[in-house]
């Protein structure tokens, strides 16, 4: 059963008993009265990341990937919860140092700060993140319209590269397996986009799970379609380096998850304030496609605009 | 190492970059600017629950750990958020629905609200539970005075007496076997104290771990010590039927954890307050010590003013 639909069918009729509940239907949980915004997320050891080989790089990708579902609602996170699981060796005096350092350069980095959490002994080692925000509005899921422009921001594909060589199924030289594997602990969560989100984005969502499935997630309660042209997807000049190499379509990179970039859709006319912000503040916001009717459908067209088949729309946490 | 020291050791350093931190020394974080009260807590299988046999009776356990943290501290929970890992099996539709049904109850008892989560797949079944309230102020730990009466809410040891039962380490009857395992899995959480909790006391813990452990814990920064009668510590008609039958002594039962009363501290002028706000509330107060400088070792006494000595002092999550 996919993560969301179990949540659905039986804690959706509990959240929807408080008026402001967002009916577990968003990234985030968002209170108008007192300006909160909530994001809880849990991370498991083989599941949402590899292994404890380099615990200070997986504790930055586990806070970004936390804080990234408040950036993309335009909402700065202020304080984070840790809640780590796991047995002496993953949280030995070693791994400890590693770990505060680590944390000690995200806060700086984002205004965050540790403020909780609970440590408990387990064989299996994974950590809930509890990120919070004050904010009087955010940018809501299902709020797309029927011809906006659909922006992602920053490059796609390069963290899912990464992926690929931590596990060793491509090879690459020294100098690109560091470019590519820091992407991949290390994404650039869109810190200042974030201020300028409102002005424009009918409604938003971070990359996490894969391009096409966090599409399907942000617009799931509407009845709207997609079409996003493959060619205007934004990659890096070094994963365009490798695709030139390798076997592997580009698609199969843009539509897996962990890119945490902003995916967000916005009326027309705003593409001259958008274009504006873009290169006043070097934020890369790149139109990728448009939101249309649910009387088409939802696809994904090369540069000869033929519909491109996909095995999987990307990860889901299935039970 | 200590829950607590491992905190303190490496993360202590982290949140006090944050003004309206409690140096992670509190069982709550507090943010007096936006009202902010913040309880997260992790709950495994074989450590803070048995076995998970009985969904709904756990999940209220776990709810009710939760909220009591907030409750204890004169603040009431208004969201919390379930972060979920287990299997297909712990995640069966049938124990969806009586993990739906219970979160409903305790839901309407205590007015709090589902606000969000995460579900994962994991072979280990663990919940983290993040609950928020808001109050402008809050009761703290670290904030009992020389002289001080120190107060338990309700009864101890029932609970601790229901997990023995649950571990087949003593046999009641049906009936005796009811209470003790319902103490267990419902505690009596303090919501009607809660209210009144700010107009006497100095100083405030919930007993989750244990009475002794935790009055350690609520006066850890400071020089002080406690003298505990163990002959006041107020238990149940039903725990002193069962102390008169078995072998084992009182104070193996109140010094364990998992009664979720509240712990407090007031200055003796607050009596009659306290003893009015008892009757009229219709909720047990028992004064079962005092506070004393530090020069004097903490000890608790039985009725002959004699010291009693304890293997342990309750219950720590061990790394």
């Amino acid at each position: 059963m996919h993560e969301f639909e179990l949540i659905k069918n039986y804690f959706q009729k509990l959240s929807s008993k408080s008026s402001s509940s967002l009916n577990l239907n968003d990234d985030v949980f968002f209170e108008k009265e007192n300006r909160l915004v909530v994001s809880v997320d849990t991370y498991i050891e083989g599941n949402h990341f590899i292994n404890f080989k380099k615990p200070g790089l997986v504790i930055k990708k586990i806070i970004r990937s936390s804080i990234s579902d408040l950036f993309c609602k335009g909402v700065k996170p202020k304080y984070y919860f840790i809640s780590a699981s796991g047995n002496k060796k993953s949280f030995s005096k070693e791994n400890m140092f590693k770990i505060s350092k680590s944390l000690n350069e995200e806060q700086s980095k984002y205004k965050i700060f540790l403020s909780g959490g609970d440590t408990v002994f387990s064989n299996k080692l994974s950590f809930t993140i509890t990120s919070i925000g004050f904010s009087k509005n955010i940018i809501y899921r299902n709020k797309a319209k029927i011809d906006d422009d659909i922006y992602v921001s920053g490059n796609l594909g390069d963290s899912y590269l990464g992926l690929l060589v931590l596990k060793n199924k491509i090879k690459l030289n020294n100098l690109l397996t560091k470019y590519f594997t820091n992407k991949y602990f290390k994404p650039d969560v869109q810190l200042k986009l974030t201020d300028h989100l409102k002005k424009f984005a009918n409604t938003s969502i971070d990359i996490s799970d894969g391009l096409l499935a966090d599409l399907d997630k942000m617009i799931n309660t509407q009845k709207l379609s997609y079409k996003i042209y493959l060619n205007e997807i934004p990659i890096s000049k070094n994963l365009r380096k490798v695709l030139d190499l390798i076997k592997l379509s580009k698609i199969n990179y843009v539509s897996n998850g962990d890119d945490y970039q902003v995916l967000f859709t916005a009326p027309k006319h705003k593409r001259g304030i958008i274009r504006k912000i873009s290169i006043k503040n070097r934020i890369k916001l790149t139109k990728i496609g448009i939101i249309r009717s649910v009387s088409k459908k939802s696809l994904i067209v090369d540069d000869k605009d033929r519909q491109i088949t996909l095995k999987n729309k990307g990860y889901f946490h299935k039970f």
